[in-house]
């Protein structure tokens, strides 16, 4: 019964992801061992091993697995609503108890682990920007963004703010933020012409007064 | 004599700091102890405790004081042609060998070590911000910046594309990286009104092609 059998194995590495991010909660990440999870999980140290190298590589994917679908993204027709949705999605879980810490732990063990960063890149940062290159494209074809713009760039300009916010500054993830700074991109830096009034600037949240 | 005294103390205090980048270049952050810094120093490992609480600060410092001029905000009156040589300043010390990796296990570091996060800020990210948000304030009198833009954002939009690609892609950090983005902040992600030849755009490095 190969169809009974797949789906044990799924059930036992979905039970093994599940124990991952429950401990790793409860104990934080410096403390979270594959032992300790193939204990309470009750299942073999090796077998963990056999799949996932490193705890950062079997956390990495519990996040993602159990996590993805908060990173969906909408097309409505309104790029901007669509970001706003897709980037609230994505603070909520950065600022969340069952995400954020182990995640950004994870990030920091990256900057020692270049086989982490690399997987960090392939399983979760190339996928989200594929994503957001393909909603940009269509919203780019319905003249609702810049022709100038340069897709390449669109998760470095888009989600850098993010990242510096929760990895550097570590202040608060907030809608208000990802609307400012969502308001600030697509406006840009450098002055406007004229004629303000006339322009075709997209039904978004009210522009900030500057300090 | 006092300012003899003095003197010693600033040149202990310097030998210490170069002594710590030196030495973490050679062997790495992860392998570099305060007790390493002090037997190479020819200082007392308490001389060392009792003004750094942690090897993570002793690094801090090390890395401000001996690289704070490469930092230096230049007022040329054109403020796409300072934040370009500014940053390209501080993408290079990022790019180099002897800041680079150091500064990311220092990051990596604070993501979880709260003190550490909040030194960081405190004496590295908050004073640049402060120098970024002062020349940017200045362009903005002087009609360079769009009136609406909400200084108070500066470092998350100007700087977070950099951090992404340090600390997540960990691509390559190049001058051409950092045209690239100054070109799309300015701009903006927006499509522009009708009339493009005609808006007062800086001299800047010509906008890419788009993908």
């Amino acid at each position: 019964m190969p169809d009974a059998s797949n789906r044990r194995s799924t059930e036992r590495t979905e039970a093994i992801m599940r124990t991952t991010l429950d401990l790793g909660q409860e104990i934080g990440y410096a403390k979270l061992t594959i032992e300790a999870v193939a204990a309470r999980a009750g299942a073999g140290k090796h077998t963990i091993y056999r799949r996932w190298p490193s705890k950062g590589a079997l956390l990495l994917d519990s996040l993602l697995c159990l996590h993805e679908s908060a990173l969906a993204y909408p097309d409505t027709g309104d790029v901007i609503a669509d970001l706003r949705a897709q980037i609230y999605g994505a603070v909520d879980l950065l600022a969340g108890p069952s995400f954020g810490p182990l995640f950004r732990a994870l990030i920091g063990e990256a900057q020692y682990d270049p086989q982490l960063a690399a997987a960090l890149n392939e399983r979760f940062i190339t996928p989200l920007a594929d994503k957001t290159v393909a909603r940009l494209k269509a919203a780019r074809d319905q003249g609702q963004l810049s022709p100038d713009f340069d897709l390449t760039l669109a998760m470095a300009i888009l989600s850098g703010p993010l990242y510096f916010q929760f990895l550097i500054t570590q202040g608060p993830l907030t809608h208000e933020y990802v609307d400012r700074i969502l308001d600030a991109l697509f406006a840009g830096m450098e002055p406007r012409p004229r004629a303000r009034a006339s322009r075709a600037r997209p039904a978004t949240s009210s522009v900030r007064p500057v300090s």
